[in-house]
């Protein structure tokens, strides 16, 4: 084992260097003639150096490192053997994980894999299959995917080789794999749950994950118009109905409509996307804050502004479809009337379905990401929404009365609730995304596809402040015992003999152990039965066995030293009562 | 979306600019005066210039460009609709995943699913816990407990704030769990499935993956001697037993063993570690390979060589803990002493659990990494390790054959399998590491852990080749279609009505798909129900109902059209035939 020491003088080494090094380039690059100057080029490197620099600080402090250490000492002689570590060179580890990811908890898995077993269940009930990608891709796949939150992207450090990126999302490692497999997969219902990965800015981060899983479903390959979307609508209510996080309702727009409310209103082709990602924002801010952004920051005519808030403020069900259909000035625009018309078959078709009362058409999502093509959908939990100011005239519109499930309105108590995924208060979110597959493939093999991802961290938090009583952190049925003498053996092949028809079974490390010990950890992890050896017992060939009733139950079962049973009759016993 | 094209542009600026940053940084370290002049440094730049120019001429092939490509043309005005995409700059995409990952497909996750279930309901069976850790750690938690293979590790590129690592097994993380919460779990028997990171060398790479997955059974505490490392034994066998991998032997040494042996040879202590990785070799290389090995390349005195090499040879079972303890060389060392005592226990125990046939104490074994202190184990699959020539006298020593299951006198028929895990042939190893934890909290809170690692790709593997019916890709177990008419609202119902009671269903997303392209689909994917509606059923509130009776058997069923069932029977009909 090499010194732990060392390993910091080594590290404090390379960090050093870095920043020299850095330093020199800057220094290189001032030293240009002004025509072959790059300012940008520089400021970058700048940049780069400070990042150096506050590295260098953080890992010193971290070691308690003062600034006088000796960095230039040549650390190339590492000790061989762990014994002649210097006592006074003591390393003082950073004992944590790196920023923005956590461990996971026994307590805690246990409700994960619930939540992954129940939407797993469901993605089978309408015959899902899945697949498994590598966490990190060609940096080159994931370019140019995420708009403005690319910078989020956590690059693989220049080993040399390939240069590659942890995925971001599962969804664009979907579209490569199905443009690899474009033959063997060009109809496929899958789904995926797996960590993704984001470098949130630090201003960002406030409860905010670094690393998170998502869960998805998609249906890739051609199919009449809004048929699997009306489909993924269905799992995700049957999904968020099984996991029982309470009242939620499923916002959905279609980029056609959106696209087709800026034409009409005026906006200018090129600002269609920043537009859009103004108007994404009213679940987090008010009316008046987005329209600012427009005008202000986005140089939007505030005429046309109040056109689009007349737009965006709507939210209903068929009536809606039926109220902007007699619009028009809406259906005069070609992409809003495709759009409208997609949006009444679905409706057809979630109907049929029976889901309609869940889903709200709510002309304000937008949805940032880049690839969607057709309709777009955030599910959010009642009650868990930000309070959102709406305009006065938007506040008393009749029609912003007519979806009776519409989460605006109250103000949340949550808000502090850790949101790891798409928006705030929002636990699933997707769409279509036809055009997707072909930038892999140069359009020759074109899937249009769609689905939906599940927010399981923030499923998680709700579910967790529902739980009423603690999870149990592990199921085991027996505890094997001893009192009166150690019995090592014995309770080793009692154990044996329980792990090999299939009952769970543990005993004591010890041996000669307490009873009190051994009695202590049936009732701390709440074991059922405790085999109890005693040497009397032995010479007669039989064994006690106690149930423990529970927590809420009195501990003390009737029989306070347990049953008295045949050595031979033990695991029929067991078996029997476990089956009931 | 922003345009491909322009992707490319900025990458390939990017890379440009990085082999050009990268030359200026050479140039000044070599215009430095020859006193601060550091040739390593320069070397080490220039091999990181090296690579940067292979990775842009690389990138450069791949997307077709050629050498006059405008590397300065200005990027920054990305065009913001696709339309306005260039047809003549149609990108060319690396459309592949990083070297040494691949994607799993659907097939071969429903092998994986049932590998980590069962190996998952073994862990349980003797009550462990699943925590989660980050797939990367600081880099720093990572650094010193590789020995040489410490070169493998993945970083993350530095893109400021923490320097972060991909983990390389799941022990390290566990022990640093381990570290951060010693109060909470002192004591702990966990299990973790997730993939790891290794960075092979191209020549090791053959059929090495990079990514892939490990399987880890640990117990964290203080307890008597050996038990818990006899109960970590005892399940592997039973993972290896349940898996139906083959026949198996897990062989078995101790470190104390080892270093008493290089000890009493009189190996010096400063070799220990670098003689101990050449006798890990043994398991693919001759004996005469290793003496040289360690004679040319580590230096090692032959007499010494030839000594180490008359134990090493040896294996066995509980006579060859006799022939040791009978050994007055061997039993004057004081380490070799104390490792014998713990093997005789380990046998003790192991004999109680049952699993003595299936153990090799082999003094052959040494296991590379450096935390190892006590007990280590390694489970090979009969025939698949690779020949292995001994020297004669080693062939013909008595005491080579008392183990019935050695496994390393014939050669293997699938040296090509991959291996992407311990060593040749083993699916299984792992041992006592009691200074792990230590290293993480300046030795306050020492835990003593002992566990084991399955390797899941290789089992992987080994199953698969086994396989004799390629497995079904889904379960769905109802297909919902149409005859004489698309009937979609219909067919929708019944599969809704089919969800809500936990019957599995598809449909095809079609207003009016052909018969003959849904009875294809029903056949393809071996789906065992189809539901069949047709107009003048409907009328009379009528379907039909046909079973597929496998691929084996006639795939048309006796009654050719199905039975015809009323509609409000069906739900009951399919629960009841379902149940069966």
């Amino acid at each position: 084992m090499s010194d732990p020491s060392n390993q910091i003088n080594t590290q404090l080494e390379e960090l050093s260097l870095k920043v020299k090094s850095q330093g020199e380039l800057i220094r290189t690059l001032k030293s240009k003639p002004t025509t072959e100057k790059n300012p940008t080029e520089i400021s970058e490197q700048v940049e780069i150096l400070k990042q150096y620099k506050t590295t260098l600080e953080d890992f010193k402090k971290s070691n308690g490192l003062d600034l006088t250490t000796t960095t230039n000492q040549n650390p190339s002689k590492p000790t061989t053997k762990s014994k002649s570590k210097s006592k006074t060179a003591e390393p003082k580890f950073q004992l944590k994980v790196p920023k923005g990811t956590k461990d996971h908890h026994p307590k805690d898995m246990i409700l994960r894999e619930k939540i992954f077993q129940t939407i797993t269940k469901v993605f089978k009930l309408h015959g899902a299959i899945t697949i498994d990608t590598p966490v990190f891709e060609l940096k080159e796949i994931l370019s140019g995917k995420y708009g403005e939150d690319s910078k989020l992207i956590y690059d693989l450090q220049d080993q040399g080789g390939e240069l590659c990126s942890l995925r971001y999302d599962l969804t664009v490692p979907f579209a490569r794999f199905l443009a690899m497999n474009a033959k063997e997969f060009n109809t496929i219902k899958r789904y995926h749950i797996a960590k993704v990965y984001r470098r949130d800015q630090p201003a960002m981060t406030k409860g905010r994950m670094r690393e998170f899983y998502q869960c998805d479903f998609d249906f890739a390959g051609t199919t009449d118009p809004m048929v699997a979307d009306a489909e993924v609508l269905t799992i995700a209510c049957e999904v968020l109905q099984e996991l029982e996080v309470g009242e939620f309702t499923i916002k959905v727009n279609h980029r056609k409509i959106l696209d087709g409310i800026f034409s009409l209103c005026g906006v200018p082709d090129d600002k269609f996307r920043s537009i859009s990602s103004a108007v994404d924002k009213l679940d987090k801010m008010s009316w008046l804050d987005v329209k600012k952004e427009m005008t202000e920051e986005k140089g939007l005519d505030p005429v046309i502004a109040d056109q689009i808030g007349e737009y965006v403020k709507l939210k209903g069900s068929e009536e809606l479809l039926q109220k902007l259909s007699e619009d028009s000035k809406f259906m005069n625009n070609k992409s809003a009337k495709e759009g409208l018309n997609e949006m009444i078959l679905l409706f057809k078709y979630i109907n049929v379905f029976g889901i309609t009362p869940k889903i709200s058409f709510d002309l304000s999502l937008a949805r940032g990401l880049d690839y969607y093509t057709g309709v777009i959908y955030e599910a959010v939990v009642e009650g868990s929404a930000p309070p959102v100011p709406l305009p006065a005239q938007v506040q008393s519109d009749p029609s912003n009365q007519s979806n009776s499930k519409s989460i605006s309105k109250k103000p949340s108590e949550e808000e502090e609730i850790d949101e790891t995924t798409i928006g705030v208060g929002s636990i699933a979110a997707g769409g279509r995304y036809d055009n997707l597959v072909g930038m892999f493939s140069s359009g020759k093999d074109q899937i249009p596809c769609v689905g939906i991802s599940f927010g399981v961290e923030r499923i998680f938090t709700i579910l967790k402040s529902k739980q009423e009583n603690e999870l149990k952190s592990k199921e085991v049925d027996v505890f094997v015992m001893s009192v009166g003498d150690g019995l090592l053996l014995e309770r080793m092949k009692v154990c044996k003999e329980l792990w090999d028809v299939g009952i769970s079974a543990e005993f004591m490390y010890k041996v000669k152990p307490k009873p009190s010990k051994q009695f202590e950890t049936v009732e701390k992890d709440f074991i059922r039965f405790a085999i109890i050896l005693g040497p009397d017992e032995i010479k007669l060939n039989q064994l006690r066995i106690k149930e423990q009733l529970g927590k809420d139950q009195n501990i003390e079962s009737k029989d306070k030293d347990g049953i008295l049973i045949n050595r031979n009759e033990m695991i029929n016993w067991l078996l029997e009562r476990l089956k009931k």
